[in-house]
């Protein structure tokens, strides 16, 4: 029986990077972080795979519906950090029968507006569809937000509303599915919080709110206490502390800090403060929340 | 009724790159290339899929040898275009039975022995074994080997042996074995190439000379006249011309080029030269020579 975290942090200890890398930032974190010798800009590169019956089924959901998710999950990644996008490379298994001209082109369409273009990617056949997309953007050299940088006393915002791709999921209809199948990765959000905000940690809501924030909390070394956070609505608490796919924003910043309402009108709500207990311990008013998300290796 | 050639060329032509975009090089040649501001260096960016019963059957290839291959074809890749590994991300979808210490160990261990470290990647449960390998790479500015530069006269040359991978799937033993599950990425001939021979084209040997070199011609507007190529031991001519998966370079040089006769041990042959004729046709011996080698979607 394997978990997610097993199997990354296994990975994180045997892959040692030479000091003389690059590489700023390697395994445990929305994006990795390359520098390039005499680059203004630190890159970012972050992968997501969506496979036919786990993440989609070609019954529910439209070949467009498909690709845009696909790589919406990967610019989010770029959006958790501050960065923008600026290509993609993505890999494609499917088969014959598959209405792959829809696919591509929606692939091809969606991401030129997400600013980051296929530049390559692979092809196969497969009787299962695969997709694996890798976005690649960038940030001013050394600015990258991370998930470590949480500190006791620091406050614990969010974006927008929580549970509303859970319950599209659930109801397979109405504005909440269309935010299940049409989430916005927050680019500009992320870069105000870079730049103007100066927020301390930041990460994308993926996995749900329970598991995300105990990442954070993980990467930080730190506690969380939280209140229940926006719901979606119609979305039950449940769907809101654990359900996935939301691609809102979690960030922290440090107290006192002048956080806007609203950005661009998305709502930016405080659920909580970072603590000094056990790293990775969660508790909501009070009580200890279990990192209930989606694991993608424990189902 | 897809070929490869079909959807990457329907790609390439909805992907339009913004004019202001640091990505020099898009869909097409073996690698993205993508020049970050004021960087000394120009990074390459390739992505590889390799999935159980179309790559590999986990019968017959052991995880370390899964993982070995997996990232093999993409820090060839990188080779074929004269570049150096910098690091990888890794995506992987696998059943709960599956030997996963066995496959992840080998995973970060090979990809620090290529000199591309496990940066992130993506983790899944799937039925279905499913890995997408992504190596970045970097060259000195501008001095990437590309598909596109032969030109009518420039002679033919590949390194090594040809069939010897299209051999060891047919024995599942020997030399021929090792040979299709152990392929050595040519990447310092492939420094060499770019640094001191100044190859004019170059591009891996994936898919079977038969098809890789149409793919080079076509890159490069002309035609080629091949002799036959030399030949693993024990290979078919059909295997040498066809067979994929050898992970040979092959590359143009303006004639006169002093090559040597070897490099490094590995022999490098003369098979030919860029003709005038129509664009992707070869000649082998002078009759046409279909590309009859592996396309990912025709099957």
């Amino acid at each position: 029986m394997f978990s997610e975290r097993s199997v990354t942090d296994r990975l994180r200890e045997k892959s040692r990077i030479p000091a003389s890398s690059a590489l700023v930032l390697g395994i445990g974190d929305d994006c990795a972080i390359y520098r390039p010798r005499g680059s203004a800009d630190d890159l970012l590169f972050t992968t997501d795979m969506c496979i036919e019956g786990v993440h989609f089924e070609t019954g529910t959901h439209k070949p467009a519906e498909i690709a845009y998710v696909a790589l919406a999950r990967s610019v989010s990644d770029i959006a958790a950090m501050g960065g923008r996008p600026r290509f993609s490379l993505v890999s494609v298994a499917l088969g014959e029968q598959k209405p792959m001209p829809a696919l591509f082109d929606a692939l091809a369409k969606y991401a030129a507006e997400f600013e980051a273009p296929l530049a390559g990617g692979d092809l196969a056949r497969s009787d299962r569809m695969f997709l694996d997309v890798m976005v690649a953007g960038s940030v001013p050299r050394g600015t990258a937000l991370r998930r470590a940088g949480a500190r006791p006393g620091h406050e614990i915002w969010v974006s927008g509303a929580l549970g509303g791709s859970a319950l599209g999921l659930e109801k397979k209809t109405g504005k909440a599915w269309r935010r299940h199948v049409r989430p916005q990765p927050r680019i500009e959000l992320g870069e105000f919080l870079r730049s103007k905000l100066r927020a301390t940690a930041c990460m994308d809501l993926s996995d749900g709110l329970s598991l995300d924030l105990e990442r954070l909390c993980v990467a930080s070394g730190c506690s969380a206490d939280i209140a229940e956070p926006p719901r979606f609505p119609g979305a039950t608490l449940e769907q809101a502390l654990h359900g996935g796919e939301d691609y809102e924003l979690l960030f922290t910043v440090r107290p006192g800090t002048r956080v806007p309402a609203q950005f661009n009108r998305i709502p930016l709500t405080r659920i909580g403060n970072i603590g000094v207990g056990a790293a990775g311990e969660v508790r909501l008013n009070g009580a200890r929340l279990p990192g209930l998300g989606y694991d993608h290796l424990r189902r």
